[in-house]
């Protein structure tokens, strides 16, 4: 495979805003998408080719989602597709698009259409930070990992890239995220695996609580390495290297996004344990990840534990007070129901003043846990979004 | 009734943080409170005596919410009534009780122990702006209203305080809000009158989407005035007027809330028609109004109504994208799944440089529809929440 980046000035001057990758041969892909029932126009047409496709090429642009733009945008989409398929010599049904940026304006297909032959002229197969750089928006830092990992005997490599910064909440893949390894492997699977990490990965991520309409994670199997077997089932033992090498290269890009969080000054880590379920545990450790009350503390360096119990408990999940404990890093701040004895408030402050916070909760119920990714917020946050149109 | 507000040092010096409110016989009280699993120790008091309850008192402090404070919790609470009933000749269960302020501390009852007698011989009839003084924390307000109804021909009067600022939500009442009228009205039949009431009103507001742990609204029916009647349904016509001033009143104080909330420079009412249900119209009206993107694009004037879109879509609740339109104010701003032909958004732009924003939304498939009122989210709200303890 082979990629790169352009400045197509499709909002900013002089700054890359288109990405493109093309495939030697058509490629199994798996993907996952936002739910927003407001799905940008390249969101539908991704999911209407995903079911048995393969992949020859993948044309990102940031600048505009193409999202909200009724029929001009689907036409958008359409004359993309035509275009990049002229190029590479492949059927529409083999490019997969993303579009991030502004909702609700139209996006003049007519820059890109003119940018995609030089574009196409520049690609490598080394050429990840201009693409990283191509799908940015409000981000500060191109996105990318990667992992190697062996399948029955064979080295394979898995390379990502991501963007995300604002819009970001758990309803899916909240953000663009691209997935590349050249293992050999089956669509069907490669799909089952990309849900499996999706669950752990950008699922788990925060910032604001608001879900973007173009959510979207694509994984490609380019197939360059044969693996000397036909793998079909997720619980192979031969796949469990190449699975925990995916769901960490996962996870680091969606710690990224939140590390580059709008106006973000901490990263902070959200773990519970003891609920009933690891769907009830997820429950409260966004309601903590999300809670503003919570988060501007957090920007403050304020050991306020006690809005912590008011995003507990307006999670509405079983808890235990009486058995329900709330460290703050090393520091245990509540138990049986109250403050803890002897607890020393300014010790907890000095290390709320560092840049990685760990919170962890147990609620003392049950056996469920869950771990979620935030960031504060702070006054850049409402500078970013209040002062600037993103 | 009588009633009255004085500083008790509670935790701020010379500031009102006591509130005492003494009815003449045990009196019909009905309430709603917080559906937080971590619920404050005044809030578990009020409700285990409420039900068939007769009510002689009314103490409510600020500065603390003596919430999650364990067992010292309860037992503050038992002093705290126990010193009350001692000087209003009651027994404890007619002894309604509520704190607000910082959760997780231990609320030290002697200071209100030692103000108490002092505060008794306060009472007056008319002392409404005191006692909404007493119950603020972060108000820059206090908030009151009063309206008239007739019952069957006699006039009677519906008065209420309330608090509330931050950590404003709507699941349940989200703050303190006390209603006080002279109708004599049995407690079953005032308890539903102020159920229906609460939906529209408490239950329809938004600040942070933080739900507090205290929150709490009790209506009390003194019984100075008899009705001639013994009212029993909710459907008796001669209610009609009191419930529809019941609704205007409690519309009234939960507009102040939000019109004070935490940093807010415009009020912003949400209308959304048009939805599956008024359940589902909800869901989609609180999706926007607890957006931080959409919050802050308020505060920054911005027409980004893509940003509604946004909201809309991540809601998860049945749209016609079609059909599907948005108003900011008086301006169409899309339509027919993209932006409204000839869209000029200067003119929207500057409507939303006022301070009363309305967003108006179809969603195009059924006759579902609710209100809900907001405000921005400001640098001013980061700031009181970060820079200070609240």
């Amino acid at each position: 495979m082979r990629l790169g980046g352009i400045a197509a000035q499709i909002r900013h001057h002089g700054r890359k805003d288109l990405m493109l990758a093309v495939f030697d041969r058509p490629t199994p892909v798996a993907g996952v998408f936002t739910r927003s029932t407001a799905a940008s126009a390249a969101v539908r047409w991704d999911r209407s080719i995903l079911s048995g496709a393969r992949a020859r090429a993948l044309v990102v642009n940031s600048g505009n989602a193409n999202a909200w733009t009724g029929g001009a945008g689907s036409e958008t989409v359409e004359q993309i597709v035509q275009a990049v398929a002229a190029i590479v010599s492949c059927p529409i049904r083999h490019v997969f698009v993303s579009s991030t940026g502004v909702i609700g304006e139209v996006l003049d297909s007519s820059k890109i259409k003119n940018a995609l032959p030089r574009l196409h002229r520049q690609l490598t197969p080394k050429n990840w930070t201009a693409a990283a750089r191509a799908i940015m928006t409000t981000d500060t830092f191109p996105k990318g990992a990667t992992r190697s990992a062996t399948i029955n005997g064979r080295a394979v490599t898995i390379n990502g890239i991501a963007k995300g910064s604002g819009m970001i909440a758990p309803n899916m893949a909240t953000m663009l995220a691209y997935v590349f390894t050249d293992a050999r492997l089956p669509a069907r699977l490669l799909q089952r695996m990309l849900r499996a990490a999706n669950r752990g990965s950008f699922n788990a991520i925060t910032v604001d609580g608001d879900t973007s309409t173009s959510d979207t994670v694509l994984a490609f199997a380019t197939g360059a390495v044969a693996l000397g077997f036909n793998p079909t089932s997720l619980r192979d033992p031969r796949l469990a290297e190449f699975r925990a090498a995916l769901g960490s290269l996962t996870v680091d890009l969606a710690q990224q996004i939140v590390r580059d969080g709008e106006g973000a000054s901490k990263f902070v880590t959200i773990s519970v344990k003891g609920a009933t379920s690891s769907f009830s545990a997820r429950g409260i450790a966004f309601s903590i990840a999300n809670s503003p009350l919570v988060k501007t503390a957090i920007a403050g360096s304020d050991p306020n534990w006690g809005r912590i119990i008011m995003a507990i408990g307006k999670a509405s999940q079983a808890i235990n007070s009486e058995k329900l404990s709330v460290r703050i890093g090393p520091y245990l701040t509540t138990e049986g129901g109250g403050v803890k004895a002897g607890y020393d408030e300014s010790r907890v402050a000095e290390y709320m003043k560092g840049d990685e916070i760990d919170i962890d909760v147990h609620v003392g119920v049950g056996r469920g846990r869950a771990t979620v990714w935030t960031c504060d917020l702070t006054h850049q946050y409402v500078t970013i979004n209040a002062d600037y149109r993103s």
